[in-house]
């Protein structure tokens, strides 16, 4: 094996769905996307991944399909440091290995965030010229979908991570989105006069104005400008992220079943429902986060994509395309060409 | 005048509905509320003032409303600093001043949130034993509308502010939504194992962890608990807290604007959308926060409660409601009671 043949590396031991469910979702993405999908190992325990392959009679027996045995499994709860003293032999950093090695060009997990990053950085190192990694991911909104980066990679982030940041976010937006399109990228904070906001904030703001052209930079942004189509990338430290995500992903729930169980509560309504429902099927078609499926882990030495523990059939098809993608694009190409000229015009 | 007779001076200038809409949101407070609003000072624009309550025919002519005049208002964009030193006749700054001459028992004002926070703590002073006043907002959700403290009054924040902070917002859920309820308290972090978090998050944990009884502690939160109805008030820094108060607003409006614009694309939808009408009207009573309207500026010596800006009718009338609760509930005497104790137990 090697990564000029794009093979990827699933971990399939993670999620919250097993194997059963990462099984479903590869063979999703082959039927969705066959010319984009390329060969795969499926890292975990062997004798599980043959019996369902065999169960749910996967199509992609025909594909190009290698099984890569690891003993081990690390749960939702496990602590990245005990995981890296105990779990070397576990799916996940088995797959990490797999990339370090340069068998495979990218891996894909839907397992414990925190123990992928801590891994990942740990094996794989940060590509030159970048501090810390970011995790990055796409949030649905009608006008535009745009990228937020960092969503908990980093939570104590510096100001120069933060302009780092706007290049990964800039790179993953071409990767996911559109690869034509310069993407508009905005810093969040908490008042948009020169000035306001935190010291670290202020420090990226201005440093970020000197990298203009590098990326796309259209200044700070509030968070009521999320939503309104005027930014592709959004940045933020790993804590605001974390936050600012899981609450967007929790309201939207929120509010979709609210509307549901509103819907329900006499036949009037349900006729009304029945009738608007071409309304319903664009709102779960815009704005469902369902087709990107995954948050890459951005400035390592390697692709690392990580997918929601609660991933879907259809995410997890998605991400593996994304994984696939972003193997192909030579980010860090794209990213070695700027990263160093960044460095020299904030440092 | 004196402060027992609850008597609340309204900031008439700020807001970008300007005089107009602050006097009908008083005349409809006044229809509303008939039992809870009393005597009100208008601060502002004296002959403007008078012009517009004559226009608009307002009834509570008839109520004792006095009018402060004003000769200046302070704009949305104005510095604080700027403010402070230029604009000592302005509204905003005279009805602070009313306060802290105990002329009022509170002050109302949909104005510029730097201003007012500024000026209300140069002029008015932090309780004893509170370090930073804390701006406090109430989010509706279906299951349980919850209180989210800071909302940007304190970016910079401490792990002591954020104890003080749970007090505040406890306090706050007292006077605007449940008197009787000892609400839950959730510290909003990025995982909730111990451990997890920036160095100020896990210090105000463990404090939390001690004053349990003073205030119902419940532990670290994160983002998508909040929708949930597990936690009645959540406490963040005023930097994330911000950010997440506006983008939970733009979101809940972008989604309800999709939904306006695909239900009248065409006529099957729109017979549908009427049919459903009453779980629109639901959904309208449920999840606004315009039955709220103020957010108070919560650890100062006196009663200052800041609306929305964009402030509606309703908003208004709502806010001036909660300003003559929280001056009534006598809110001094309820931290007063708590928070020597409360020090003592964090020292």
């Amino acid at each position: 094996m090697n990564s000029d043949k794009q093979i990827i590396a699933v971990d399939v031991m993670g999620g919250d769905g097993g194997i059963p469910l990462m099984i479903k979702g590869i063979e999703f993405a082959v039927k969705l996307f066959p010319s984009e999908i390329g060969e795969l190992v499926l890292v975990g325990n062997e004798a599980a991944i043959q019996e369902q392959i065999l169960r749910c009679k996967a199509t992609f027996r025909h594909k190009d399909v290698k099984i890569y045995n690891a003993s081990q499994a690390i749960d939702m709860a496990e602590k990245p440091m005990h995981a890296l003293k105990n779990k070397k032999d576990s799916s996940m950093f088995r797959a990490v290995d797999l990339l370090r090695e340069k068998q495979v060009a990218g891996i894909l997990s839907c397992g414990n965030t925190g123990c992928l990053v801590a891994g990942g950085t740990l094996k794989l190192g940060v590509m030159p010229g970048i501090d810390r990694p970011a995790l990055a991911t796409v949030i649905p909104a009608p006008t535009n979908h745009f990228v937020l980066v960092d969503v908990g990679a980093n939570p104590a982030t510096s100001a120069k991570s933060l302009v780092h940041n706007a290049l990964l976010g800039t790179l993953y937006y071409k990767a996911a989105i559109d690869p034509q399109k310069d993407p508009r990228v905005g810093l969040l904070t908490i008042g948009t006069e020169e000035g306001k906001g935190s010291e670290t904030i202020c420090t990226a703001h201005e440093m970020l104005k000197k990298i203009n052209g590098e990326i796309r930079y259209c200044g700070l942004i509030e968070g009521f400008q999320l939503f309104g189509g005027e930014i592709d990338v959004v940045i933020c430290d790993g804590f605001v992220g974390n936050i600012l995500l899981k609450a967007i992903e929790s309201l939207a729930g929120t509010i979709k079943n609210y509307i549901k169980a509103e819907m329900k509560k006499n036949l009037l309504r349900m006729l009304g429902a029945f009738l608007a429902s071409g309304a319903f099927r664009a709102m779960k078609r815009d704005l469902t986060a369902d087709k990107y499926g995954g948050a890459p882990l951005l400035g390592l030495n390697g692709i690392v994509v990580k997918a929601h523990g609660s991933s879907s059939v259809e995410a997890v098809a998605h991400a593996l395309r994304l994984t696939f993608r972003l193997s192909k694009m030579n980010g860090e190409q794209f990213l070695n060409n700027r990263i160093e000229k960044i460095n020299l015009l904030i440092e």
